[in-house]
């Protein structure tokens, strides 16, 4: 068993958002995603991104406010959302705590690249 | 994109661990993984488990303790777990207050079967 400290783990900002890469942990092709935290301030927002991976977050502290498709989804603690390939995406704090996500994402074989908006 | 409540999914439970599977939600192989959430309750522990597939875990709400090889850890919420495949592995809550887990699972290749423990 192997664990993973999503506070104690080196960061890379990336504007004002800290993302955790666990590229970092050395897991090579045992996972079949990459994957990350990254941490939102309060009052602030993630970058605006499009990328071709499918994306999976899941909210593990904080409440997240999920803009994509021109909708504004909120998502509380615990709960999850999922972005299709080059699905642009920002994420907001709106709270005045932590907003921290863990995000799984992969590029999909394209047969399976089926519209789950 | 789309959301996933972890509150007001369909709930099966194992024993006194209540289990949502992500087979509900109808993704067909979008995602290259099972995914579940599961909930152990104040005091409890989960069934002990094995089985062939590698299972990535991340504490959503609560402290978990997790007993794998004679040892146990504690996990803090936002923080990871890695069971390798085979591994056998209980879940202990300790704490009064609810302790939820996102899991991933999935079968690897023979060749990406490395020791992570």
């Amino acid at each position: 068993m192997r664990t993973f400290d999503c506070r104690s783990s080196t960061t890379t900002p990336v504007g004002v958002v800290d993302v955790v890469r666990w590229e970092q942990f050395g897991l090579g092709e045992l996972l079949p995603f990459q994957a990350m935290w990254y941490s939102v301030p309060p009052g602030e927002s993630s970058p605006r991104d499009q990328h071709p991976e499918v994306e999976l977050s899941v909210v593990v502290s904080g409440t997240a406010h999920v803009e994509a498709g021109g909708v504004v989804t909120e998502v509380a603690t615990g709960s999850a959302f999922l972005f299709d390939s080059c699905e642009p995406h920002v994420v907001h704090n709106h709270a005045d705590q932590p907003l921290m996500v863990f995000s799984a994402y992969w590029t999909n074989r394209p047969d399976r690249l089926a519209n789950v908006a």
